[in-house]
């Protein structure tokens, strides 16, 4: 094959980059494109309910894969439905890749009025143009000639940016031949490094981290985003010091590991952590991204001059030199590779009060205290957490999970409706990272809330066609009770539509006989005791909803406790509004 | 009250303009400023599913209120979900507010990592940036000195443009407090009228018309838009001349009027429509919108020697010469106040050949050549009908509506999707146009194909939570027949995820019993004429679902002419997939 279409290239290249599934929604400007997908020996067209969930399903794949996730949208109204799902891609810097499929050239010349066209004489790059602060690279083809050189082009920035690409496809380029010469080369995924400034940066980090008496790590989730899990865990095994993490980095080391010592969020910390950290001369900071939502708002200061920042393209020490063209990955190998064990300091692990004992532990019903402790018990091996923005994305970081658990969460963008369809796309990515040979696959869990899963929940019927077996979890506490914390708690605005789940999955088309065995519905911890020991729910064969009844007035801490470090007001509101907040004090963890 | 807060001030002048009902989602960035609304007396809170869907359902209420709709996002996330619904108000030109509950002006300033952001160090406006080219207007706030005068400017340019703006209102203004003196004086919304070019115009448009000798009148959407149907339909019996209208415009002008002809839809026009239009020697075209889908792929062509243009704000003579300053409005007033009834010539009405017989007539099932007059026929005065891009959009103009019928379709944007939640922002219109002493109010009948449901299902439970009555008519075809017609017949990509229909109502929480009453499933004729005599359907008192199946490979002729008319092979294509394709031959009208 000399030369093959157009359309045809893009697709072998996609999956050369490691892309199986392609998701989507189709539209008069695609359809053709789309053909070329079944011509591609393992790739998969995966249609989805709506381009925002298409976006969302991709975000999923990729982050599940450590990998990129691909869309189609077709001109237009298909572009824009996606739009808000590639806004959370960009801002935490997941690999994204938006194909559009648009007018011919010549409608575009002409400034046709063609269906889904702006206004009269309409320019068809309108679109273009509104997500241009939502992506790093886009190849806007116009010509075959140049046409695979921009593809490669954009595809390359994708991955060493880690953010989301758009390539801009003419109806009229797709079957036009180019040569298919240049697939015989994989492309070069990996960041250009400077070898001297990686070099020099890991000896600089190693000269603090050598000169320090209390070093510690704080691990954050661009390491997983620009592929470095791998170098990090070894980094944390052989320096052996201890070892932080975020809401968002939450995983990526083990919560059982030795020198795992919590989750560093400020004020917003389990008690002593807060302590512990600041009681350390030397943080390696590593693929930090400070979002008030990450960061307990803000609360989690880390002075320049204790720091060592490993970011994902540059290296700072201390606030006092940087090092550029220093990609997170070649930084950790480098260090990995040069650290002499003996020459770190030897630390012991801070000692930690005790977790608070909450006041509503001894409910029957299920406690905001409760719950995401008795979830995080029931993980196993492989599974992998996607926890909504709202009470789960929370609550969940202040339980402990059990080793090798992967966590997805939408922290710093917070688009509510995200971790359905991201759930899809996990789901998927897992079989596929399954079929590729890689580590086995456990259950997708998805928790949400009634609020949240308005906005998307027709993936789930996506999830039915597509005989996955995801568990849904999902919080029924009556409306959106993370805006009621923030303000307007018996508002009406914070009101939402009731579904009744008990008829979610026949409604999707799963038999009626079926979908009563996978519908389950707990008010109190026994119940949801008994549920999460069913057979069905830790072998799932097909999708399981596991409804979970909770006060609409009942908040985690760490929800509250960021809220109130909003304004000097926030404490006060919530409590007239009738919300527990917890006093924060700050509690001591002791080193010796 | 000498001020009020600048919150308030908004909420009272968007209900001084006519907007009786505000949609939207609540976020953190718009919590204080929804409490106003609830401060305006005769202003109500509807809370939707999702952005995107509050769009769809305040450019509905405003289509037909025949004012403006309003919804209010977050910043960020919810501004990007709602985008797409902005687009096709933008394009088809209808009056959307919508409300952007920005960061503080702080946060702004700070450019802090605050969730919804993009990057680091963001720029809170990139979202603003993103939305352009999809408004007429926006006023971006930043101070509560002049932004009085800022709404002001806004809100009247929604009306004057008949397009969106935007209102972008960091969240530390809204309690702020302004003069309220302003609102003492309603807003002029009326476009400026160059009065001596709007008097020019009309005459050259009469001398047009004395100078005629078989003159027409050709009336598109933008009337209704620009609010002008009054002075159209008063103009249309005064001049007595035969009226021809497009898809987009069908139902402004009653289709049993005695000198209505019919739709003009260039090639893929009832026969003898389009002979009988080209036999004319003048077209006075009011308010034409003319993209492909609303103007029979383009084949729809007005010589610009023989046509009189009355455009939204200028006036085209045969192309010779341009009134500017002339808002269609004033000049149709004009027009009507100026015409002598005995210069305008006398014309005949055409005679058109019998509509044409389709080879599956005595089919017993339900076809697409039967169903849309099926339908028409049981509309009952004052019925407002909404009908989906798709086999409803092309198939329902082939029908004969009774008299005042409100038509509401989105054929030039074409955002599958749309239909649902506009139909409910209709049904909210409808209640308010009751309200505010208005014409007696009719059914709303949405009519949507199973895949562009899928797109945005969740608000019709949000139509049950408001009680709501509309009748929701469901072509069940097994997937996008429009895009099956267009290409990729039986590929995959053209398949979606199946919804039991049964199950849709109680899954939106309404009781068993009561859901099992209101859910009608035709698969034949017959059936569906009995749902169509139900006095539940009839006179609705809560939603009512009628699940008509219908084959995947039937397509209404409009459709697959449409199609046709794309490209050379296009014909070839579909027959051999295995579509009906209708010889299109030009049929004679005869003229005396």
């Amino acid at each position: 094959m000399a030369t093959i279409p157009l359309g045809r290239y893009l697709w072998e290249r996609i999956h050369q980059c490691g892309v199986n599934h392609i998701f989507g929604v189709p539209g008069d400007f695609n359809l053709t494109l789309l053909d070329h997908v079944y011509d591609v020996l393992g790739l998969e067209w995966v249609g989805n309910t709506n381009e925002l969930n298409a976006a969302y399903a991709a975000d999923g794949y990729a982050r599940v894969r450590n990998n990129a996730g691909c869309l189609v949208t077709t001109h237009g109204v298909g572009e824009l439905s996606a739009l808000n799902g590639i806004g959370g891609a960009m801002t935490e810097q997941v690999k994204v890749i938006h194909v559009v499929g648009q007018t011919s050239r010549q409608m575009q010349k002409d400034r046709m009025m063609i269906h889904h066209s702006i206004g009269f004489s309409p320019d068809h790059q309108v679109f273009s143009k509104a997500s241009k602060d939502f992506r790093c690279a886009a190849a806007e083809l116009q010509s075959e000639k140049g046409a695979v050189e921009e593809i490669d082009r954009v595809l390359r920035e994708c991955f060493v940016q880690s953010k989301p690409v758009y390539i801009f496809f003419p109806i009229d380029l797709v079957d036009l031949h180019v040569s298919a010469e240049g697939l015989k080369t994989p492309l070069d995924l990996e960041p250009k490094a400077d070898e001297k400034s990686v070099d020099e940066a890991a000896t600089a980090i190693l000269d603090a981290l050598y000169n320090s008496k209390r070093p510690a790590i704080f691990v954050d989730c661009l390491v997983q985003r620009h592929n470095a899990i791998s170098e990090m865990k070894q980094l944390v095994d052989k320096l052996a010091i201890p070892v932080f993490t975020s809401n968002m980095g939450k995983g990526i080391i083990d919560e059982t590991h030795q020198y795992y010592v919590g989750l560093y969020n400020g004020t917003a910390s389990a008690p002593g952590v807060q302590s512990a950290a600041e009681q350390t001369d030397l943080l390696i900071v590593v693929g930090n991204l400070p979002s008030d939502t990450n960061s307990g708002g803000f609360t989690r200061r880390i002075p320049t001059e204790k720091a060592v920042a490993i970011n994902t393209h540059d290296v700072d020490i201390k606030g006092q030199k940087t090092y550029s063209g220093a990609p997170i990955k070649a930084v950790l190998r480098k260090v990995l590779e040069q650290a002499s064990k003996e020459r770190v300091p030897e630390v012991s692990m801070p000692k930690l009060p005790e977790k608070t004992v909450e006041d509503d532990a001894d409910s029957k019903m299920i406690t905001q205290s409760w719950i995401w402790d008795r979830l995080a018990e029931s993980l196993q091996a492989h599974d992998v957490v996607i926890g909504e923005t709202g009470t789960a994305s929370f609550g969940i970081p202040d339980a402990t999970f059990p080793d090798d658990i992967t966590w997805i969460t939408q922290t710093y963008y917070g688009s509510i409706g995200y971790a359905t369809p991201a759930a899809f796309g996990v789901d998927i990515g897992l079989t596929d990272t399954k079929a590729v040979g890689g580590r086995p696959r456990g259950r997708t869990i998805l928790v949400t809330g009634d609020g949240s899963l308005m906005l998307t929940v027709q993936e789930v019927g996506n999830m039915v066609k597509q005989k996955l077996a995801p568990v849904i979890v999902i919080i029924n506490n009556a409306g959106y009770t993370i805006e009621r914390v923030i303000h307007g708690a018996r508002q009406s605005y914070n009101d939402i539509v009731p579904f009744d789940y008990r008829h979610m999955l026949p409604f999707f088309s799963m038999p009626e006989a079926e979908a009563k065995k996978n519908f389950h519905r707990a008010e109190t911890k026994a119940e949801l005791d008994e549920i999460l020991k069913l057979g069905s729910v830790k072998q799932p064969k097909t999708v399981q909803i596991v409804e979970v009844v909770m006060d609409a007035m009942d908040v985690p801490w760490r929800l509250s406790t960021q809220v109130a470090s909003r304004a000097p007001g926030a404490a006060k509101e919530m409590r007239e509004a009738g919300f527990k907040v917890r006093e924060v004090k700050k509690e001591e963890a002791s080193w010796s």
